[in-house]
């Protein structure tokens, strides 16, 4: 007998060699049937692999990650079968589950080119063998049989693979006739994959290395129930609607352009004034909380980096050292404000009344990014961090962690992310020799960030060992309005650079002391916050922050005239509106402004002339009847006023 | 008998071999003693030198530029006779006359150092010298005698320099037992310089060359007057004290790094708060004025600049490109802003409707200069730019000069330079095929720059062949308090980038047309801009724009709790105040805070407490009277108003 404990912590005994899927049985007839996977000793099993020894275990369904994780890899197994019977001598390069379903990079063979309006075969194919529900049947080999079944397939990828493997137990996985290598885990069988969509198709180089094969990468997602498929459908049209891209591209927000570089964004006007109010928002808090701006350049010598640590720990993966006409000098590209206002601190003498410190800057920095691993504003080269850095004295830790964390509540409120956690990130005790600093600090530091998100009544996640190597730190994820999550703000303590520095104070003793330095950044970036708050709003953002606020509508060129005059008198009440006085009939203007996302529409024709009013449409929503102009703008204040409580 | 024509067109005829002096003796004893060179058909000689043929003459007095330059050139002859003198066997460089005064670089040997504790020496050896009246002798000499001469000598500078020379004359010049390679031109002998003051002495590499040998540069001035000497080192003292770097320093404003790097500013929190206060003054300018915010990064692929044409022209003198992990790309810091404005013009098409668009940035540059060229915020190698790009129609072209002139006089007037003048830079008409464009245009553009500066009653010179190649410009010059040129914005017409990057509007009748580019910055750069409203207000700037409005000074510590309240009150109120609550006595703290250029000084004892007032002192003019409180902000309030008008 072998002793099975459960994550309530209660302990069963049950016979040497019983499954996953025996013990979901011994719980419940319908945990068995829900069951995907089985965690025993923090591995992930098959529900199919006898346990041998005492174990602690979790049962994974559909509403963990693990067992989704589990459905989509077979998904990926299965789809490789359904593609081996469609393509004969296709090879198979790797296969993973991943966020939202799975992918399979394969090389269908010279000449031989998948499309996506071949999918549907695929599907289609998927959707019999899954119906035969055939088993996962896992098998242990030993390298040379694994790589002779692979050489005699002619699949010189997983041949490749095989070669670099260094695990002491090499597995295949056989489903019906398609035998992969995997270390699994897998569904029992195929049956509970009952629907499957396959998405798109992509290229891919082996093994992300442009220099080698491009192979093609399918995508696809699979659920236990046909209804589920269906909503996810739906929801990723509203995500794809709700693309920053998409959105950025049709209110001209921002673009990109291949002569300046992928990665670099160049932001239009509107975008350029909506990022300006949130930075002059965020200005005005900062302001009040006691923050001081500074401005630094965007290169610094490279010995700053190598003084900072930052050289050697990324400086070959980053933008390479920029040389002069004169010999021996060398700059780099700023990935992080820091080290500059680290020299800021250290340009005259500090004593303790002085402290703390907060520098300011919105920074921008450069980061050296693949070409492959860009994405709109999420994922740059370049971007503006709403940086601050604030030198305290350890005694003041905890109170400078609160009111950042106050400055978020007040940004996450002002802009309706309401649905927020945040991750503490503490140092791992078995493996203090990975994080500087001394025991002393790291214990004030930890207990200063718990118990000042404890005091703010914040909702989080302790994470033991995800700290910097530098500090502990606490990182804000919002929901956004279609449930996905995003990091955005960030606290950081960092013990290193004060010491790399040399950063001091003179103590109300008389003697030196280092300060402790807090990295913090309540958007995260200018770019990404904005990126998420389109996707978060679809675009229609709050007033306050609108590009445009009001269009005017004339029904008719005869009204152009009045229209004009609502237009001047908007803009002199500082209200951002535009006109739309084309040839058009009313209904298509109306529809044509609909999808511009401003908050208001103003429609003038005789009556209104005649009556010195506005009728109003709230976009998206419809008529709210007529105003003089002058209770318009009242009207208009009276809202922007009410968002800036 | 030749003819000489003179400045005002008169002409005279006087034998051939008429020297400079005589002709200035035939028009009035006094201007023969009070000149000091003439120019004759372009080239400015020594008086004594006899004219052969017809010529177009003026004669140059201390008035002039040229007539100082000579002045100050032949004293620099005077000084190397001195040393020559006191140093045997030095060795010389060059020694030319610069804006005030002249230097020499000089080798004078071997473990021989010329410190700035000798120079009264040398002076008194020069005014020696001086009373000699020497005369300053020409004489043309082949190639192989100045080599000869200088070889004998043992002056291998001077060897290099005529090796490399390829005048058609060579000339040496003596005076006293002094002789040296010299295209002159000289005063007629060493009389005239009677006041002489070397100023101090620096390194300076051979030829700026920072591989050869190091020499010893002394920098002088003389003056024709012992009062001129006088009053110049009092202006001296004066520009010291005004020097941008010191005050800088002083009021906190900005400082530099040796680990971040030379010519790389870092803008400390006063500083970058004043720079933000004249930014946002500029942008409500150009909202009102219909310009328009983008935002671009600080680098752009190599291929973004070989479009401008920028890498061909100054690639090898600037920061050289960035190399990136993976290979293919490369990038450069961005040495101005145009080429990326370009790419947000071309990122969708426009109409002749649209036009003129104006996209402003406060871009940030960055353009390598060698170390010894670095000069406090005046001469960086970062800098920020208040740039804006106008996009128009060709016959938009003098509306938009005259609205960029307008913008310059409000900024003129708002910070007190009521002395500028601006150069109007064309094309020279004999060499067309030095500048890009059409001749129809370029006489469109010369047109509306010049019609534009008439009607704005600007005082302008213009200059033909300084244009830019890419169009012709208007640079504006004001003059400090001190009397100082500084150049400061500029407005330039492109005809060349709208080409290159193939800009193009669509006009009313339904063709393709190429817009001009208007290149403009008023402040010309915030560094530069800083730096001299610094030099000019002596760090006293207007009430809107200082760092800090007052400083509250609490007779004795019993009434810092007032003095508290008032901070409070102030600061509540958006008046930029400060305490000093040291335990000092008021006279000192008085004298320290009269130092900070603080505009006002509130002084507050018993007396101010009971009646809840302030006494009140302007920085530098003493004793106001005293307010209550709350009129105190009202003055303020009012005054701040006034300059805001």
């Amino acid at each position: 007998m072998i002793k099975i404990t459960f994550p309530d912590g209660h302990t069963q005994e049950f016979p040497e060699g019983v499954t996953g899927l025996e013990i979901a049985r011994s719980i419940h007839p319908g945990l068995a049937k829900k069951a995907l996977a089985i965690t025993v000793n923090e591995e992930v099993w098959d529900l199919t692999r006898p346990v041998h020894e005492d174990a602690v275990i979790r049962i994974h369904t559909w509403d963990d990650k693990e067992g989704k994780h589990t459905f989509w890899h077979s998904s990926a197994h299965l789809m490789a079968e359904a593609l081996e019977s469609l393509y004969p001598g296709i090879k198979f390069g790797i296969g993973p589950a991943i966020d939202n379903g799975f992918y399979y990079d394969v090389d269908p063979g010279d000449g031989v080119v998948i499309t996506e309006d071949q999918l549907p075969r695929i599907e289609q194919k998927m959707k019999e063998l899954a119906r035969q529900k055939n088993k996962y049947q896992r098998k242990v080999v030993s390298k040379e049989e694994a790589l002779e079944f692979f050489k005699s397939k002619g699949d010189e990828y997983k041949v490749e693979l095989i070669n670099e493997l260094t695990d002491q137990e090499i597995t295949f996985y056989t489903q019906g006739n398609f035998t992969d290598l995997c270390r699994g885990p897998h569904l029992p069988n195929t049956e509970p994959i009952k629907a499957i969509k396959l998405l798109n198709v992509a290229g891919a180089y082996w093994r992300g290395d442009e220099n080698r094969k491009q192979l093609t990468r399918i995508y696809g997602i699979t659920f236990p129930k046909q209804s589920m498929l269906g909503e996810y459908l739906l929801w990723l049209e509203e995500a794809k609607k709700r693309d920053h891209r998409r959105i950025g591209k049709e209110l001209e927000l921002f673009t990109f352009s291949q002569r300046v570089g992928q990665g670099l964004p160049l932001w239009l006007p509107k975008g350029a004034q909506l990022r300006e109010r949130l930075e002059n928002y965020l200005k005005e808090i900062q302001k009040d909380f006691g923050y001081e701006p500074v401005i630094t350049p965007h290169i610094g010598q490279k010995e700053l980096y190598v003084t900072s640590g930052h050289y050697e720990k990324y400086g070959k993966d980053s933008f390479q050292p920029i040389k002069t006409p004169v010999k021996g000098e060398e700059f780099l590209l700023k990935p992080m404000n820091c080290p500059h206002h680290c020299e800021i601190y250290r340009s005259k003498p500090h004593t303790y009344k002085e402290l703390p410190i907060r520098y300011a800057e919105f920074g921008t920095v450069y980061r050296y990014e693949q070409s492959g691993e860009l994405h709109g504003l999420t994922r740059v080269r370049g971007f503006t961090q709403d940086d601050a850095h604030i030198f305290c004295r350890p005694d003041q830790l905890k109170d400078e962690f609160i009111k950042v964390i106050d400055i978020v509540f007040l940004i996450f409120n002002k802009l309706h992310f309401e649905n927020f956690t945040a991750q503490i990130s503490l140092r791992d005790r078995k493996e203090k020799e990975k994080f500087i600093g001394s025991d002393e600090n790291w214990d004030k530091a930890e207990k200063a960030i718990i118990e000042a998100c404890e005091e703010k009544g914040l909702k989080t996640k302790t994470v033991p060992g995800e700290a910097a190597f530098y500090g502990p730190k606490l990182d804000f994820m919002v929901k956004d309005a279609l449930g996905r999550e995003w990091q955005l703000g960030t606290i950081q303590v960092d013990y290193n650079l004060p010491e790399r520095f040399d950063l001091e104070y003179i103590g109300a003793d008389d003697k030196r002391y280092r300060p402790v330095m807090i990295h913090r950044a309540p958007f995260g970036s200018m770019e990404r916050f904005v990126a998420v708050l389109i996707e978060h709003t679809a675009g229609k953002f709050p007033l306050w922050l609108a590009p445009d606020q009001v269009i005017i509508l004339p029904i008719s060129e005869k009204y152009n005239d009045y229209a004009k005059k609502v237009l001047n008198f908007l803009n002199n009440s500082d209200i951002r509106t535009l006109i739309d006085d084309r040839n058009e009939k009313i209904g298509k203007k109306i529809r044509d402004n609909e999808l511009k996302k401003i908050p208001y529409l103003l429609i003038v024709g005789e009556k209104e002339e005649t009556s010195g009013t506005v009728s109003i449409r709230r976009q998206g929503k419809g008529n709210l009847g007529s105003m003089k102009t002058n209770e318009f703008v009242r009207f208009l204040k009276e809202k922007i006023e009410k968002e800036n409580e």
